[in-house]
């Protein structure tokens, strides 16, 4: 008996039976799963099969052999024509498999990146949120990587055990109380590939689609967007000078039942704020009295310019809740790719669990280094050095801004970290100024990658990668932009000819 | 008006209401929202707001002042009692906060760890499927290490592009075509973590709660823990001598619609064995007819001892739909967390954004490292040495299974790789002669973490990581203890006292 390698006709579809099974058969014949010369089963047989009537199988043959694709020979049956054309397939090349991926893939799809317009000639980067390469301390990290493989040996290149490797974190655990976090024993820690992949596992661990997460508004665009790819649904609290706002906090957790809080308390992302004293309290008691976990993302909070930064949510008291993550990403090497994770025992299992899964384990060798570098004195050293280049340029930037920026913008003034936040007039959009500005080279992130909604007249810049002396050119670009901006949003609303396309 | 900070009494749980309403208060109380002498709603308001009849809220209000809890004032109302013990509220100790984590974590949770019996003194480590440290070429590396950060600089110590470090990228294309796969360009490659990193995403991209996944059976443990943690279902297909049975995988084909098929065809874990070429070929046209991807697992494809594999599934005709993964965890070192995939771009633009979500990149130093340690010539140097070495292993693997194991035993003959499988008589049980075997320090994987179901009476031995000379110890301590098991059923069979405890 011949059968055909088709299993089923979808009925769920649109369209007439008789071109569902027509399209099949050349599918098939494109698959190669049917081959020129080939015989068709009987159309009885095959209406059978598909639990269909006779004659739609008729019809669909019939079509197909005044198309040329089918070949019929009284008495002999329905053949695969011996001389198909490509074209009769409805194929363009010769190729004999073409995978329409997207149909493969599942679930919630990953953004598209944030793509910022293409710049010729030189670069001011207030996009880049990345420490300066130009201060890395290369040639003594060289000495502390070469000096761990030598006396530490082949165990730096096997897999590392689950919490990750143990002499870093015994280290971690003192260098976290001298800066950061006291009394944090070994059960509590998991070491992993930077912050990113601390807050993905926490993601991949906690959410659900349609699972709800707070966070500050506006918040890192890479968390939103990691929050999403779980099929989260996001809300965002206002912030004012002191950080986050409690009272709206407290009457989001009044209404919903959020998975998590995520906050940066400390030199937040985009607006480099901190987070007060006696709110950091209030969180921490808000979310342990609604149940709800905080995750606390310290990712530079060793970076102040002025005073030290208040404690930790992670270490008030009733902080059980809190999940707080570290990185050595910003104050030394991004690309170290470590990160760790604080957290009750229970979730520290859990989530190492879900690293296994996601990776095994991450290099013991770069965390040994790391550990070796903070050691020998040089981490301190280092901090101090890029404390003292950040502070400079934040100062030129608060200095430029002041100076150059038109009437009715505003911007946050951050103690700490490597981004403010500037506000326009509520009438213009950042993207439109940013198309202007990558004309002149200088580049930015528009707020709307930021906010949860309504972010379009903000724009973060970044100053860790701009060197001192090309800020205040920057900031005239910027400013220009904004007062062209200005002049023509004016000039339309007049009913001037714009000197813009309008799009 | 008094407002508890209360929201909602969950309906869906069984129990009376009484006693949700209850449980509720206790549970503020145990949180800090509710405090000694605060006063509660009066019953008519709280059940006018919890949507309950007030009797309902009443008998709770009772029952709490009997057990202590609350107090009533007649004409002033309900409040907390100013003196609550713990044990009126049900603590155990003075934690003001408790969170039930398990109630937190969503979707499906990661398996828990396979754990191995204690093992006091002397370790023969059949259960290691990694390669020996003992021939880590440290001093070689550690050259190829400090030469690439002193010439490449900074820049390893960034973020990395999207692909991975590009001449790392360059690197690889050339060191694939010599290798193991011609061809491929620029856009199909994606640097990783680790091939566990390129199963992960793969899962992500491709796997939602319900899809199925078809493998080899057996199939490597850490992959089908992986794909089911997205809740995926899991369908093996049997193997043969010659690998994966291509007519029972068509019949599977014929039936059901799986996401992908995860097989490796060269040195597979844990049989070691390979997918004969005429099988690679029909494979791939199986898969191209169905329009199923292949992921191609290649894991230990350059580790071979007699004669080189066949080509990859990814170098046939027809490959469109092969996600290839390579990696040097097992030829090299696994501590250095690099692996790759080889995809139409379509696939690596897809897998780059989930990666890039996951944990942004991946270290440029260590892949800067591997390339120079590849270029230097080290690398060949290295993989001829360890052939060499676990070819000897292997030899002497055989050769004492076969003088020591009983009759009714088999087991596979790798060609490469680092591990086999034995099969003993079905009515034993593998995790039960792991137990006597780990008294005298030999351990091993029992089959039914590699097998879809029915595995029980297989076992994994990997000889990469056992000195030669501890080889027949172990085969011999493996061998007594199936003859034991063997004796105690018989003895059990025929109803005499067994020497072991029937649990």
């Amino acid at each position: 008996m011949i059968r055909l390698p088709m299993t089923e006709i979808d009925r769920t579809k649109p369209g007439p039976l008789f071109l569902k099974v027509k399209e099949e058969i050349l599918r098939q014949i494109r698959l190669g799963g049917l081959r020129p010369g080939d015989r068709l089963p009987p159309t009885r047989q095959l209406a059978t099969e598909l639990g269909l009537n006779r004659g739609t199988v008729s019809v669909a043959y019939e079509q197909l052999v005044d198309e040329g694709v089918l070949e019929s020979h009284v008495g002999r049956g329905t053949y695969v024509a011996t001389e198909l054309t490509m074209d009769a397939l409805g194929i363009s090349n010769g190729a004999s498999s073409e995978y329409k991926w997207v149909d493969h893939f599942a679930g919630i799809d990953p953004p598209p990146p944030n793509l910022y317009p293409q710049v010729n000639g030189n670069l001011i980067p207030f996009h880049r949120n990345v420490p300066d390469e130009a201060l890395f301390p290369i040639d003594t990290f060289r000495v502390s990587l070469d000096e761990s493989l030598s006396i530490e040996g082949e165990r730096l290149l096997s897999y590392a055990p689950k919490a990750g490797h143990p002499k870093f974190v015994s280290f971690l655990i003192d260098y976290l109380a001298e800066n950061r976090l006291g009394g944090v024993s070994q059960n509590e820690v998991l070491v992993v590939n930077g912050s990113q992949q601390a807050l993905d596992l926490i993601g991949r661990a906690f959410l659900r689609p349609g699972d709800t997460v707070v966070v500050e508004n506006p918040s890192y665009s890479g968390a939103l967007e990691l929050f999403r790819s779980f099929g989260a649904r996001i809300i965002g609290v206002d912030m004012d000078e002191f950080g986050l706002r409690i009272d709206e906090a407290e009457k989001i957790l009044a209404r919903e039942r959020p998975k998590f809080i995520y906050t940066m308390p400390t030199f937040q992302n985009p607006t480099g704020r901190n987070l007060a004293s006696a709110r950091r309290e209030q969180l921490v008691r808000l979310a342990a009295r609604y149940e709800v976990p905080v995750i606390e993302d310290d990712f530079d909070g060793e970076l102040f310019y002025d005073n030290p930064p208040p404690p930790t949510l992670k270490s008030l008291p009733g902080n059980q809740g809190v999940i707080y993550i570290g990185t050595p990403s910003k104050m030394l090497f991004p690309g170290l790719r470590i990160g760790w994770i604080v957290a009750e025992d229970a979730v520290v299992e859990h989530l190492g669990r879900v690293k296994q899964i996601a990776d095994l384990s991450s290099s013991q060798l770069l965390q040994a280094a790391f550990a070796r570098f903070a050691q020998s004195g040089a981490l301190s050293k280092h901090k101090d050095r890029v404390r003292r280049a950040y502070k400079e340029r934040r100062d030129q930037l608060l200095q430029s801004l002041e100076k150059r920026m038109p009437e009715g913008c505003s911007w946050s003034r951050p103690g700490g970290g490597m981004s403010l936040l500037v506000s326009l007039p509520s009438h213009l959009r950042a993207d439109r100024v940013l198309e202007i500005t990558a004309d002149q080279g200088v580049l930015f992130s528009p707020g709307s990658w930021f906010f949860v909604n309504r972010g379009h007249h903000h724009l973060r810049l970044c100053f860790g990668s701009v060197p001192v002396e090309q800020i205040d050119t920057g900031v005239k670009v910027l400013a220009d932009a904004v007062k062209r901006e200005l002049r023509d949003r004016r000039a339309v609303a007049l009913g001037k000819p714009s000197s813009l396309p309008q799009v």
